[in-house]
């Protein structure tokens, strides 16, 4: 193989016949295959099925976890997952099976009532606005765009959002209430802030008293090194600067126990935790404490979550680095028409092609039965300003099936260059 | 005992000093009981605890409980809860532990976004109108309070709310937006609405196109006799007259299998299922799937349901009886004092007593150790005009308790009646 950039329109033909062979191989294998959320596969969940083998409900302190109570989660929940965020028990709310939802629920009272901070609520803020670091989760974007927010892009780099840009824009502008972060393996980059960038969101001065950092923790025991990165606490370095009640952040078990039935929980400050109470207390009795025991009982604590962690890292490595491996023996001998980010952890590989090819690869790869997450998902109204990104999801598919996939999007990705190499040529 | 309305100074003297001394041996037994909430009680729980013994999650369909996706519910507990219902299985959106909480959603999502028939976001009606039957379930009125809704009383009769008021308030006002209904065994009087009231709230003409009725059939299966009292189904008899967008109902097992731990259901007319999902998917991937395996394999269909329920009314039935014994041995005789309701299913009796006690009776009662819903909760702002209702929970205290409480009871409303009656003969 040599370097595409650097072949005339007749190697570049004669290129394109061949991808085009090993792409018709590929059509006739009928593949069904997907690459496309963050969903973990069989294997993982298998690793939780002992969190089931449990038949006394009867709480540390006494109660019957099957009954209503307990809003802000059993007090034994609330201190394994303070130990996962790295703070006080009385810091932490327990909720249900989907942090996502709890992510929605917040926005939503900013919407509809305001925080304590807030001049009026969000939904009077003709202008309202949100912060989205890209590329970033499409789940998050979509909740503030359906809350009328405008989406403001501000650029992802492997230390986090650029935070000159973070400060200037929050400084400047009190219609931008919040911003959107993963910080540690960041889908989908797979990128962890530095401890700078944390720093400087506890630190910086925002225009908007009820400026929120909804900071969503899904990958923060999830390693794929031996390297357990930790990083400093946002809600408790916010506390030197006074700005605790800024903070929100989120985690769940759905990527650690099971993805439909797992235990979701905030962290944020005792006065916030106060007010989101007084409003969830409106909306639900409790959440499932029933299942908030059964993963006490089988995670024990922040040890144990990450003993369970490395079971499933021994199942994913050799998945991510399947795609990696295809990656850099096909398409690096190219030349420069791809690039990609080498997670340490989290779900997620960002595949850079060639800018103006990624929704052609994503639809070679689907006309060919490979599905991956639309093209420009990443980014606010999905719409890639380079229709550049794809979001590699290795997690669910077999080994075999991940080796199979990555090959045939290395071709779709090969075909799309050339073709885009070719036109170019021809203008 | 004679009749105290008939009774002159001295002897409602006399007999408030007899009071006193019995008030007095029920504070020496430092009582500790709760007949507040609509809580099951250990007994009832434990009857459920077979569903845990399940470990295969593999559905009908062949897919994975345990994983994401089927926002809408599993297709077999969609079944389940339309059989249940009486609908059918694309009628019905399958949901988390909390059917309050999906109450609390579509109010939201009115307040919100409106509806497909919403001329406007229900938040942009500047006096919007909530209506109430009272007494009724405080966590409804309270959720509209919480939106900033004006809860309208219309009172409630035996055979459901008066529909004369009804029908004349919606059709001539369209920032009435809904009602709240508890259809079957209302809670707290435990009426049944009649086959001419469910026609006439399917028929009514409403000002408001968006006109919703919140229809919780919280106690669809909770027979207290043997007698299974089944009524048209609303949603049904809305299609005769076009009606049907109008309908949400709402049920969960919370009162069949585990209060926290259980899983609650919607059913509506295809067309507000469509929207309805479009919204929620934003909110949520999906709820507890292996939750609603687990109750499906328990429960099977309406006729396990029953079958699980008759278990529950066994154990339910002496202690209503136990309340009612009381009442009717310790009350009646003292005249015109008080009245009360006699369900046929549900969780709750209404005590009505003599205008202007009900606060000093619930008083008298706390200071001695029994918890009763605070007097007025029935009530939109918690106000019962007449003060005069009190709700009666007497599910979840033993049998034992239940009796105990329920003499209490007993003498705090004669005494609160007495001291009412001497304040008015010392006018």
């Amino acid at each position: 193989m040599a370097n595409y950039l650097e072949m005339n329109r007749e190697e570049l033909t004669a290129e394109k016949a061949k991808l085009n062979e090993q792409y018709k191989k590929f059509l006739a294998m009928n593949l069904k295959l997907n690459m496309a959320r963050g969903k973990p596969g069989p294997h993982q969940m298998d690793l939780a099925m002992g969190l089931l083998q449990m038949n006394d409900y009867t709480t540390d302190a006494g109660t019957d976890a099957r009954n209503y109570g307990d809003l802000e989660g059993l007090h034994e929940a609330r201190v394994l997952f303070a130990d996962v965020f790295g703070v006080k028990p009385e810091e932490v709310f327990v909720g249900g099976n989907s942090s996502l939802q709890l992510m929605y629920n917040l926005i939503n009272i900013g919407y509809v009532f305001g925080f304590p901070e807030s001049p009026c609520p969000w939904s009077q803020v003709e202008k309202r606005k949100f912060l989205c670091p890209v590329p970033g989760y499409d789940r998050h974007f979509a909740i503030t765009e359906e809350y009328g927010f405008e989406l403001i892009s501000v650029p992802m780099t492997p230390n986090g959002p650029d935070m000159d840009i973070v400060e200037k824009l929050v400084a400047e502008d009190d219609t931008i209430k919040g911003i959107w972060c993963v910080p540690q393996y960041s889908n989908p980059d797979g990128y962890t802030y530095s401890d700078e960038t944390i720093d400087r969101m506890a630190k910086m001065k925002t225009a908007a008293p009820d400026f929120k950092i909804f900071w969503d923790e899904a990958y923060i025991v999830h390693h794929l090194t031996e390297e357990i990165i930790e990083t400093p606490v946002l809600l408790n370095e916010s506390k030197k600067y006074g700005t605790e009640n800024r903070v929100f952040m989120f985690t769940s078990t759905s990527k650690i126990t099971f993805p439909g039935a797992g235990v979701s929980a905030i962290a944020c400050s005792v006065d916030s935790m106060k007010y989101i109470c007084k409003r969830f207390s409106v909306m639900i009795i409790s959440y499932d404490k029933m299942n908030q025991l059964r993963h006490v009982r089988f995670l024990k604590n922040k040890e144990g979550v990450l003993a369970h962690m490395a079971k499933h890292r021994r199942r994913l490595i050799p998945c991510f680095d399947a795609v990696k491996t295809a990656f850099s023996e096909e398409l690096t001998p190219c030349g420069d028409i791809a690039h990609w980010t080498n997670p340490k952890g989290g779900y997620f590989i960002s595949l850079y092609v060639m800018p103006g090819c990624a929704k052609r690869v994503a639809q070679l790869c689907k006309e060919c039965g490979l599905t991956l997450t639309g093209a420009g998902s990443a980014y606010p109204y999905h719409k890639d300003p380079q229709d550049s990104h794809l979001r590699i999801a290795p997690t669910y598919p077999s080994l075999d099936e991940v080796e199979t996939a990555s090959d045939l999007l290395c071709v779709c990705v090969k075909l799309a260059v050339i073709e885009k190499l070719l036109a170019e040529k021809a203008e």
